[in-house]
């Protein structure tokens, strides 16, 4: 796991200290260097050492982003955009020190179109945020990792969750953003359209860009319309290959799933104790149909025909809408869940994506892995998208552990490229899996580094993320 | 019209005719030079005046298009990639001459994974050969530009048609590209995933590039199951703004509707007249529903009440498969009959796509403008996205009535661009929409013209196009 390496020995002490030193006197309380603060800008739920950026600077505005890029690229500065800090892979660290650019102050709902179902607003609006915000309007914003994230964040991140199996991810959510970019010029990567083909598509590259090249501060959103029937509901299997091939037949059968989340019996389990459930202990899909009440209706015959063929029992309704937002809290706090499963555990997340037809095989050669291994590795995961996270529960000291727990991973992530899936579904590649993007892409990275050099020649912008410019 | 000025001057005629030699060597009676193929390869539905290559070479697997692409590296000659010259706006085009790949010999479909709904195959099959290959599995590829165009061509131009509003463009139907870049290095953009979030997202990237960043050789693109029910169907209006305001409350209820097509008065009778149909005159919508018989049936109540609101006729059904079919060509011919209409005339195709709350303003004030200018111009469009085409019917040779077009152009993009929409929602700039869109884009076409730089560093991918380096 020694992945904290690089750029330290990059550090450009002196330039740092003078731009720490202009934006201090430009904008006083606004920049700060706290050690509790600069630590808090860095930890993040990752297993990954930190590594701290010299100040936090807090803009109010695209103009005072673009005043804080502009002297940091002419000091040569490191700059990191910062959200909420649930990324999972280092995404925030400061390998070389530098400026972190917390963006939880752009936190305003600018406006929300709603007869072209979209919304402007600042990235530092969090998901929750949003959908309180949507919610009197009939419409909401699906897009929902574990965390509250800001949506800043998420597009940077390129995130997903449990709704992206039928609505998508931010790839397919975000439809614009304004990006100052690191020579302070500003961006608008496209208009409200639902379709364009003018030029290069500016906005889904910086989707999933990771803050490496400009900083978002401006966003517009897709949203889509409260379906008139939500019904969520339980299903339990004999094993876990029983409930991905129902799964898998629900997807290939064209069903419209909007949520479907399978936990293996040790998830289950942990999600009972943390949130006072009491599904039995065994291979679990948590469900959701989104539509008419006909078309609802509908979708739970097939999905019930197809889960009596591989044993599932008889779905469990959630009736009340409190029931439904419990079950769903529950399923978004599972990675709290795991670490207090084990006291004292640091739960190393992964994040394999296979083709669908592939998914069964590629978790149960994982779950072998892990009894030879010897590890505790529940599992949980959006396997409508064929991605599913095994979180093995470690105890850091514990070198042997820790090696088991590197060896199994390592496992899973090329099985995961060998099966034409990626070892990142909606994680991002931060510092921990750069080596798993080389191995991924190929020559394709060669082609990533040069579109970093070309619009961050400097590499100011969340310098040792994603690509390695070295 | 003046857009075949540039790079002629910037011709490199040495290093043309060594490559030509060496590739005519290497690759013998694969390699034409002849003048009729030559016109074919630049002349392409467009008003804007052919610009020959200096050869034509037909490759047959990625290391041929490797060999062919190194070759022209490394004498510093120009790659334009061909599929059916069907693209609207100069994109085959050969401004500073240089050799022209066509690529409809690498037409073969390579795998069905029906099991993952997708399908690899090379770039030179089309739309309709693929269709006919799926048809005996249940499965189809929605995307459906009025051309029988090739799928590499579409991938290059962000294509889209009338199926869009249902099942989104190349972009959200492009899984993964196998690319021969400017150096002659092939790239993988991706995996078979649903998801990923592993770096930058170089499938988006590519698609819509043009050309101008590399040559495709390989496509993984999604699939969609055939519904159980498809209904089709003919709803008129007494103007085309109620046909517009039936569209935005369609789309707004959240109505998943499969096509919504506008023909003005004049494009109804012009379909009428090309394809044998009868339709009364009046403005109209070209409608298909998918879904099963009882979401059918619940879409079509729906969208009764709706039109009925303004003004809609009853909606006359198109009951057999032939009659359907017989309705979508109709609309896909739809440019060849507005030609028929005027005989004579060049069709300057325009692609307006605008949010869906500004189509009906859009429109009127479009047709005002074509009253004022006193111009023939029938309308059709993909209104459930916003995007529609206003085809000034000209004749070239009459110097007024091209002034009058050209001013009726310049207000409909700028209309388009302040609205916040496109002035291209899926024929790509080529040539003929540089200039808007450098309006549109702002500095965000300095970003792109900095990969491009990156990229291809000696601009040979379909120089002229897209983004001017110069």
């Amino acid at each position: 796991m020694a992945l904290s390496d690089l750029e330290a020995s990059q550090r450009n002490d002196g330039g740092i200290a003078t731009a720490v030193g202009i934006l201090k006197q430009r904008f006083g309380d606004q920049l700060q260097t706290n050690q509790s603060l600069l630590e808090q800008h860095s930890h993040t739920m990752t297993y990954i050492p930190s590594q701290l950026p010299d100040a936090v600077i807090f803009p109010n505005s695209t103009e005072e982003v673009q005043e804080i890029v502009r002297t940091c690229a002419e000091y040569k500065v490191p700059i990191i955009p910062f959200g909420t800090g649930t990324s999972l892979e280092g995404n925030v660290n400061a390998p070389a020190g530098g400026i972190s650019i917390d963006m939880m102050r752009m936190n305003q709902v600018l406006k929300v179109n709603a007869e072209d179902l979209d919304v402007v607003l600042q990235p530092g609006v969090t998901r929750s945020e949003l959908n309180v915000h949507l919610r009197d309007q009939g419409l909401f914003f699906p897009i929902d990792p574990g965390a509250d994230a800001s949506l800043g964040g998420m597009a940077a991140t390129r995130a997903s969750g449990t709704n992206a199996v039928r609505y998508g991810t931010m790839r397919d959510n975000v439809i614009n953003l304004t990006v100052v970019m690191p020579d302070g010029s500003v961006v608008k990567t496209g208009g409200r359209a639902r379709k364009s083909s003018a030029g290069y598509d500016l906005t889904r590259l910086m989707v999933g860009s990771e803050g490496t090249l400009g900083v978002i501060t401006e966003m517009t959103l897709r949203l889509h319309g409260i379906p008139e029937n939500i019904s969520a509901g339980v299903c339990q299997f004999p094993t876990v290959e029983d409930a991905c091939n129902t799964t898998i037949l629900a997807m290939q059968s064209g069903l419209p799933m909007a949520r479907i989340e399978l936990l293996d019996s040790l998830m289950t389990q942990i999600i009972n104790d943390y949130a006072g459930l009491d599904y039995a202990p065994q291979p679990t899909l948590f469900l959701e149909f989104h539509g008419t009440d006909a078309g609802v209706a509908e979708q739970l015959e097939l999905f019930r025909d197809i889960a009596g063929e591989f044993g599932g029992s008889d779905i469990q309704w959630v009736s009340t809408v409190e029931d439904r937002n419990k079950l769903w809290q529950a399923r978004h706090d599972a990675y709290h869940g795991m670490l207090a499963h084990r006291p004292g555990c640091q739960g190393i997340a992964t994040d394999a994506c296979v083709p669908i037809s592939r998914l069964a095989e590629c978790i149960s050669e994982t779950i072998a892995d892990v009894e030879e291994l010897d590890l505790i590795c529940p599992i949980i995961g959006h396997v409508g998208d064929g991605n599913f996270h095994s979180t093995p529960l470690i105890m850091m000291d514990d070198p042997d552990e820790v090696a088991r727990a590197e060896e199994m991973i390592e496992r899973l992530n090329m099985r995961t490229i060998a099966m034409e899936g990626t070892c990142t579904g909606e994680h991002g590649i931060g510092q921990g899996k750069r080596r798993f993007l080389q191995l991924e892409h190929g020559t394709g990275v060669d082609v990533m580094a040069a579109i970093k050099r070309s619009i961050d020649p400097d590499n100011i912008m969340n310098p040792g993320k994603v690509v390695r410019l070295d």
